[in-house]
């Protein structure tokens, strides 16, 4: 068989492991492969392979004849030094996509399948066109609840596990969609103040304006070691990092990475994504936020209640002490829209300022007094009135200020874009309406969460009255396309409705 | 907004526009992308855009920093020198995506719809993951018949079209999954030898160990330019060409560079992309062939009937004569498997040896007499007839001699490969059954069709007496590992049943 040498090929593709190989290798014409084929890489007879996706280079200075050139993440993965000899032959595919042809063919699968195709996606044996189908055929309604459950499973099995050795370990998520939500800066501090463990880990925004973990960082680094990070929760009760440094559920990044250029988001796959997360990092007590509005993730009440059951189902059988909350979802939540925005809203609230938004506080209260409450120390009820007097005392205010000190303060935290254009109000009138998702696009559009400076300002909420040619919201940007598309946006759709009382 | 130098990447990623940025170029950074991003490259303003998948770069000789690397596909789609200089933005997704979107969700799409996804795709806007989420959304069950139409017709809309200027062009088209089934090499000099037009382009395999391309390349060219194609056609009533240097329905080929590595191939799309095709190719009557059997694509006669129905349905919509026959698919065609050994196969047919194998002759002689049929002189019933005169009068193979000629013979005709392998009976008994799905993996495994000399050859069939120790089949190989692996296999299942008879 023809031997290979080995070339480090310094291009990023992002979770796909790619491999390439020159037009004129004799590999290359005498195995027949074809740009996109998937081919197995071994280096040793007693090893495991690696399976690449190939694509043909007619350049010798990317890979020469007699190479095999790997990506950034291949090359990782295989571990070996430049020139390393190897040889490859076509890949089987992987087995476990029998069982997702079976999918897309609309049975159900089971418990091995799901393990058998997270094994072969977490092995990088998928393709990103492979992953693309599994997405798909589970999307909707494609997935019964028990296969949600052992998607979960799946997902918690092929990762690793924290530990924290106490019996209650808190935790909340929000499944997003409401721009400006930004209470879990409210209650990890509240709850911790009290004395209840919660390691926060969060991610970064995948389709929103801003993620806990994007929002965080324009106070504190988020992006820890393991060892640091039990450090300051031991000493803290506390963190507020960046979940993606621990191999948590890695199942679930590998997935995301289809699944936000396609913007999948399925009731199973969210709950399977939610739930391994959590119980990969040690959750024992879980408050889901699921808000509910004409422009939410979740537009009824029925959907919310099935979405429910859903996490409900799964939490249950995997033992997670799980608490579901409806919250109204109808507008968004505070004024600032965009990580450094909404760190100044959280920071105005934790001051008890009285320019601080009072819903993004009134609903930071009442998540804060529910996951009090699961306290067996705590009567049912009195969460709510513990959260607003650590609030109001200051206590979380200092603990906020010690979690920061712990992860390490930004020194230099980014400021508001300098761009600045204010959207007016066409008539007078009463504020009826404002459009999550139209507010969400236009904060992305100015650059959030990517720049951190960029996003939305709204001065007027729902209810609020407004006179013609009054500024409704400011939109902050860094770059000028970016601003220029931002205000072209606003001008089609401001996002709001002002509803015309004569 | 900063400029950006063209810089062409040799690399070739087959049907997928890809762009490179170095890490440290200032645009990456500022921009905020990441890799998979979807970017928009723009020329100059009044220039629509090409939008290309990102890969991050750390090495200035594939791209440097302030330079845009496109792969072979994107800088031959921008068309520009080396050194021009482009700007670069975030791309807005297709809007033809969201369509895609209510697919998944399980809504029906209308023929808007499909028809800005086909030009969406035709213009490179979708990526691999794109397509495929279209793909498995529309797999299987997922089309209702009109949805089927709408996509038939947008890929002939998306593309360009032949014309012969005869009121009958005759084609024929098998459904596939029979291995050996080379009956196209048969019916197109039979019915052409009759005078009726049959300009036959034919796609190379996908799945299979041979397709009719594959198989007439080892006696003649079949990649011919267009005003080739026309003059034999003129003069020879028939071609037996590769389709692919036309840009039939280019949409076809693009997504089945998706299916191919998914094997995905649900009615509706194999509806879409044979009618597609053949209209585009300007056949105005069409014989389809749907072999039936249990380990054919098509397993019982119920499944049959609702494809013939559908392409029925699409077909009368689009102005197609059509006629569809389901044939016996119990068990492979001929005896070769693979290009070289289903040349021989037909040729024996042409030639009427002896040896011939009596099941291609006869199923070829049923096709061609419906093609027959086709003529408006030709009495109901009388078509066999004429055809079998045809063939046995030897100027089926006078015609098929010509058409090799026109197209120009392979003057250094591929060999049988020369590692070879006898599979034999374990037990004697009756052959039972024959896996087509196992015969076609072996012969793939063998090399089958990149390697036109390797394959099967099949020495019993259905209903053969076999004595314990008497060669099922041979096997033939080019390459030493594809010969263990397939030798490997076959030890594994033969793909024969023998049934014992006390």
């Amino acid at each position: 068989m023809n031997t290979l040498k080995l070339r480090h090929v310094a291009i990023d593709t992002h979770k796909e492991n790619v491999a390439y190989l020159h037009r004129d290798c004799t590999v290359y014409r005498t195995e027949g492969f074809q740009a996109l084929s998937k081919i197995e890489i071994h280096k040793a007879e007693d090893h495991t392979p690696i399976i690449a996706v190939l694509n043909v280079v007619d350049d010798d200075s990317i890979t020469a004849p007699g190479q095999l050139g790997l990506c950034e993440q291949a090359f990782r993965q295989l571990g070996l030094e430049e020139g390393a000899a190897l040889t490859v032959t076509h890949a089987k595919p992987p087995l476990s996509l029998k069982a997702v042809h079976r999918k897309i063919a609309g049975e159900r699968l089971d418990f091995d399948d799901y393990l058998a195709i997270s094994r072969d996606i977490v092995a990088n044996r998928y393709s990103k066109i492979e992953m693309a189908a599994f997405l798909v055929a589970c999307a909707e309604t494609g997935m019964e609840r028990e296969e949600v459950l052992y998607l979960t499973r799946s997902m918690i099995e092929t990762g690793e596990k924290l530990e924290w050795g106490e019996p209650l370990v808190a935790d909340k998520h929000c499944i997003g969609g409401i721009p400006g939500n930004r209470t879990t800066m409210l209650v990890v501090p509240i709850v911790a103040a009290h004395g209840m463990l919660i390691p926060k880990t969060s991610s970064r925004a995948i389709t929103s304006p801003a993620g806990t973990a994007d929002t965080m960082e324009v106070l504190a680094k988020v992006k820890l070691d393991m060892e640091r990070l039990h450090d300051i929760v031991r000493k803290q009760r506390a963190c507020l990092v960046w979940g993606g440094t621990a191999k948590l559920a890695p199942l679930d990044d590998i997935l995301i990475a289809v699944e936000r250029p396609l913007s999948l988001d399925s009731a199973g796959q969210m709950t399977a994504s939610i739930l391994s997360k959590k119980i990969a990092a040690g959750s024992t007590h879980l408050l889901i936020d699921i808000p509910v509005g004409p422009t939410a993730k979740v537009r009824s009440s029925l959907t919310a209640m099935r979405l429910r059951k859903l996490f409900e189902y799964v939490g249950d059988r995997l033992g997670l002490h799980l608490d579901v909350i409806l919250t109204d979802g109808r507008q968004p939540i505070g004024r600032g829209i965009g990580p450094v925005l909404e760190t100044r809203d959280v920071m105005q609230v934790l001051n008890n300022q009285p320019e601080a938004p009072a819903d993004l506080r009134e609903k930071s209260l009442q998540l804060a007094g529910r996951i009090l409450e699961f306290d067996p120390d705590v009567r049912g009820g009195q969460g709510y009135v513990i959260a607003r007097n650590i609030l109001d005392s200051g206590r979380a205010l200092e603990k906020m200020q010690a979690i920061i000190e712990a992860q390490g303060r930004n020194d230099q935290p980014p400021q508001l874009g300098h761009l600045r254009h204010k959207v007016l109000a066409p008539e007078s009138g009463l504020v009826e309406e404002i459009d999550n998702l139209q507010m969400a696009h236009i904060a992305r559009l100015a650059g959030a969460p990517l720049d951190k400076g960029a996003g939305v300002d709204l001065h007027k909420k729902t209810g609020d009255p407004v006179e013609a040619g009054e500024p409704l919201y400011t939109i902050y940007a860094e770059f000028p396309s970016d601003f220029q598309f931002t205000q072209e946006a606003a001008r089609q759709a401001s996002g709001y409705r002002i509803g015309v009382h004569k």
